[in-house]
């Protein structure tokens, strides 16, 4: 059966981040085909970066907070909340927080 | 934003699953075009239906436990761990523990 604790799978840090980095938990070598769950993981005090791309995301925080900012609006999230990140809306999500923001992150592998 | 609580998104019941129901967290009403973000809930002694189908899954677990099998292979999954079905491959989580299980279930919106 393929599956495991996020934990197992390696932090491979975002150079171009604040304190971020990425586990990429279902990709293509666990057989998807069509899109890739990744988990995203902010320190506090630290930021995913502030881009934008042509593909979409859909986003699940499972762990602490972020001010998020998308394009001209801004909103904070908790534990709990899910996000739509369009297609080239240019986006960041920041922790105010005191602990490490976790978060579900799903992309296509296809545009 | 397109953001929200889970708890904002109506649970609808599982006529074909045991004390099981499901919040279309992202859909195309989101402005989703390649996969879809689902919350799965099933409660205590309860379990997702046992079934098989073309496309494949992508699930993380956001709360509690889960008994899952998966063909002829049965594991203990905990919150944290993500788990990919194949498609094609027939599957179901049961909840033995006291806690409900919540768990992100991503599917292609096309196949």
């Amino acid at each position: 059966m393929i599956a495991k604790h996020y934990s197992k799978v390696p932090l491979e840090r975002e150079s171009n981040a604040d304190k971020a980095g990425i586990r990429w938990l279902i990709a293509e070598k666990e057989g998807a085909t069509t899109f890739s769950m990744r988990m995203i993981e902010v320190e506090a005090g630290g930021s995913s970066p502030y881009h934008s791309h042509p593909w979409e995301h859909q986003v699940y925080i499972s762990e602490g907070e972020a001010d998020v900012t998308m394009g001209e609006e801004q909103e904070h999230l908790e534990t709990g909340y899910t996000a739509f990140v369009p297609p080239g809306v240019k986006h960041t999500f920041k922790n105010n927080g005191k602990e490490t923001l976790r978060m579900i992150c799903v992309i296509p592998l296809k545009e």
